[in-house]
């Protein structure tokens, strides 16, 4: 498959590899081998080369970079976790699904042009069963999906001959208590497992979504299969237009990685936008309309409290959540406590039927810097903080969403805060942007917040695109948003000292050093802007071998020069 | 002036206003005043404009953004200084150039095309004077460039009715105690004076220069202007191609910051890129021929000696110092102590006749991330910290470089170590970069680096664009540097709550949530691509006054939402 010119049916120089489980052996956890090329030595006028070994990195992008898989959109992506779902016995097919509005759908005729071609019979835990998988872990189970994080969080993993760090049994230890997450509805068996939580490697979530005015279906799933690609760890579904429904189907149905939707979007749709017209019984209906569909997790701002209202207005740029606005506004218009906090014990008991998990989202996080840590954003941390007891009781898997603009000096005191009053939660943060001032680089400014909340604990980072603020962002924003995410989730990594981190850094470096320009840019994490910057400025030179590059020239290079120091130094 | 389609002559809906100074009245800060648009209430049916008051900030744009200056870069922009210089009567005029080169190249009447049509006299301290600003500073003596960026640092300046943080008597006391540094070669009166210490804003640096693949001489002016109307603080050039000389006159006389340069570049380049061959007098002579050119800080590698030759074996990257790879090859071949080293007295000498600052080159700084905080680079920076207290005894100004590529983890040990062996001089860092993985994205590597660096007390960060490690940079690269830095360096200003800097985060984020489209744009630091990206999916509303944008559509609008309950509860 192409999109936007670039091949994302492969990784250049790279294979699609799989890891086998030893609990389970039918587990194949894909991975990227990265090969390299052979450093060039000339001893007594004899060339002699010395190998490189070969990086085996996380890999993201599921069966659409393995060559073995067939991909057709209109049947949608292998159902990896279909068998597993099966051998617990404690789910069952349901004839048809239950929501009011997604029966609607289906049965709309002059939907049939868009709908996602495959009738999917949704699934649901068996009467007085729950099915989440912190349900197991505190049943002492180890799952499939346990296992399957465990492989692949090793990042200096066994391919390279180094032992392993994360064992299935720590998994399911920081799932049953609570310190880590895996979104994995058994309605989107699609999605390889991934673990989200502050002893892992930090992830990160890229946001796509059509709004009122503007994208198709097509293009949204070239957005998420692009999002994949590049190394979005989740997706969220943010669409606000037409045909969410549908949209969604197809999203999921194509989807390697856990979705995530905001469900009082599509519920304000339902009644045209009227946030007064909002009812429990809607929402109801729309969670379990998208739990059948296969939504891995839903952003519910239900922290969101009446008394909100009136801290709004001490704010500078007042609520900025979507999500936390409708639900302010709603509690204005009703005078009384919204529907999401006083029904959050029936939500829970929705989601433990089909393991949603729940992100409590940040209705109150500021929008300014100015507004940081400020008495409406740490009010509702500690109702989500409350609510996380409530949904764990449940057996319901959280997140907890955090903010937004915060400067540098204040992003530590959201961290420690979110673990005390939160109960070490897994956090998940959007930046913080670390100052105000630079719309169109809104990726780099909340890269830095990222970064740094990352290495203190966060556990999922919420990319920011360079069209933050200023509209919906388009392929090469989302990639530029995602690389933004990857390096601040991957300087986090190394500041953590998480095992195997550096392996890939060390690599490149050494590829670096030795001028072995192709390893340096199949090693980056993007190959194609690396080489096309290079190439750029060598038109004369396209085989890109060498032993310098136009910014210093050949005379300048400073790692030429340090070679024949070495060199001198008989090293 | 137009460059890469946009008119570098002026800020959108900003005047050019100037500060006039209390002890010096002739001095005339120049600070970019951007104006607002009314907040607009609709009361009782009636329409209400609020103002908003105007935004004062720190300018280095210079005369370019003057309307009141025509600039013709064939005389060179106005020379500031040079009054000052003379009233303080301790300099002379020489009659002819001093350096044998430089009177070479003046002699070459080859050379007239493409050299600066002014011949302009060097100026030199008389006999027995130190004309440098730390000079002054011990004795006493308030300057009128130190009562110049005493005005120009209070961000939160007079205009607002703010009382000034920053005095004269503060900046003078700074200096004394080698704190911190004003940058102003006697021979480059163009340039307005900006201090670079950890008690003020934090500064960015921008490197240009081209290479012997690359850039001509109206490029690198270009460029020169590019990077102040960006916000660039200093500017260094790192030409290391033909007619470095002739070229670096250009900048300078057209240039309204500091300027530096790294004279072993230009000295390597006469012996004809033989390291071996450089020699003390070929090196003084450079030195000489740059002070007199104008040239307002010299890295020098005299950090570097024999022993480290021994420890870049050690590392993974070698030493990816141009300077220091330079010097490190030249104590192997010549087997002693670089002549930096060993005749740093005699150019400390030299530099306090002109009043060239020196910034002690980190030639061991680490290139990857591995090789971070090692043996090499530390024992490097202990012989800076001695060189430093060397210099000072000559009243030279002094600046500390530093890394490079510093995991997040290992960033606070390179600020806490640099403050106590280099005895509180200034830190000048390049990054640091946080992960060696994404050439392309290393201004994004780096701005997270810078950010936290900047906010533990680096008094100025050295950009990198995103084409380091790759090619030379051009201009929108240089832009994205730029802005990535000015991001980092005031993210790291509002962390250390420096008066007055969050000034524009909060009218901006006023603009943002009051829909004052036009305001956010102004008070970005880059309004021609935030307006750009708002406009290009609004095509057909191009007056950019609407109450959403495409990023939530007008349903979801979070800000208008709660504007609308603001309202409700009578706020």
């Amino acid at each position: 498959m192409k999109i936007s010119n670039i091949d994302v049916s492969s990784y250049p120089n790279s294979e699609k590899i799989y890891i086998k489980g030893s609990i389970y052996p039918d587990i194949s956890v894909g991975m990227r081998r990265i090969k390299q090329y052979p450093t060039v030595e000339i001893i007594d006028g004899h060339r002699v080369e010395h190998q490189n070994p070969d990086v085996v990195v996380y890999d993201t992008s599921g069966p659409y970079t393995d060559p073995d898989v067939d991909i057709d959109i209109n049947i949608g992506i292998p159902r990896l976790r279909e068998s597993w779902i099966e051998g617990r016995g404690d789910t069952e097919m349901l004839p048809d699904i239950t929501s009011e509005y997604g029966r609607k759908r289906m049965d709309d005729k002059s939907l049939d042009a868009i709908r996602f071609p495959r009738k999917i019979s949704p699934r649901r835990a068996v009467e007085g069963k729950r099915v989440t998988q912190m349900h197991y872990a505190r049943k002492g189970i180890i799952t499939p999906e346990m296992e399957y994080v465990a492989i692949r969080e090793n990042l200096n993993n066994k391919e390279l001959g180094i032992d392993s760090y994360v064992t299935p049994e720590f998994v399911r230890s920081e799932i049953a208590a609570g310190r880590a997450i895996i979104a994995a509805n058994i309605n989107h068996p699609e999605s390889e497992p991934m673990v989200i939580g502050s002893a892992f490697s930090v992830k990160l979530n890229t946001n796509i979504g059509n709004s009122a005015l503007s994208s198709g279906i097509s293009e949204e799933i070239q957005k998420a299969v692009w999002s994949c690609y590049w190394g979005g760890d989740t997706l969220m579904d943010l669409s606000t237009g037409d045909n969410i429904h549908e949209t969604r189907e197809w999203i999921i149905r194509n989807c390697p990685v856990p979705v995530g939707t905001v469900p009082i979007y599509q519920a304000l749709e339902k009644v045209g936008g009227k946030v007064s017209e909002l009812t429990w019984e809607i929402y109801r209906d729309t969670l379990i309309e998208q739990c059948e569909q296969g939504v891995d997790y839903f952003t519910i701002h239900a922290g969101v409290l009446r008394e909100h209202a009136d801290l709004v207005g001490d704010r500078l740029t007042g609520c900025v959540s979507r999500g936390g606005s409708i639900m302010t506004q709603w509690t204005v218009l009703h005078n009384q406590e919204s529907f999401l906090y006083t029904h959050f014990d029936e939500i829970c008991e929705i989601l433990n039927k089909y393991d949603v998990a729940v992100s409590l989202g940040d209705g109150m996080r500021p929008g300014s810097t100015f507004d940081a840590n400020d008495r409406a954003q740490f009010l509702e941390l500690d109702i989500l903080g409350e609510l996380t007891q409530k949904a764990w009781e449940h057996d319901v898997q959280v997140l907890i969403e955090g903010p937004g603009h915060v400067p540098m000096h204040k992003i530590r005191e959201n961290m420690e805060r979110q673990k005390r009053v939160c109960h070490d939660a897994p956090f998940y943060t959007l930046g913080p942007l670390t100052t105000d001032i630079a719309p169109g680089y809104d990726h780099i400014t909340s890269a830095i917040g990222a970064a740094i909340i990352g290495n203190l604990g966060t556990a999922m980072i919420c990319y920011v695109t360079p069209k933050e603020h200023l509209s919906l962002p388009d392929l090469e924003d989302v990639r530029d948003g995602v690389i933004a995410y990857k390096i601040a989730a991957h300087a986090a990594d190394l500041a953590k000292q998480y095992p195997g981190a550096d392996v890939r850094d060390n690599a490149l470096s050494k590829a670096r050093y030795e001028f072995r320009w192709k390893d340096q840019f199949n090693l980056s994490l993007d190959p194609e802007r690396a080489k096309q910057y290079y190439l750029e400025s060598r038109r004369n030179a396209p085989d890109a071998d060498d032993k310098f590059c136009t910014m210093c020239g050949p005379n300048f290079c400073a790692m030429r020069i340090s070679q024949n120091i070495a060199e001198k130094c008989g090293q």
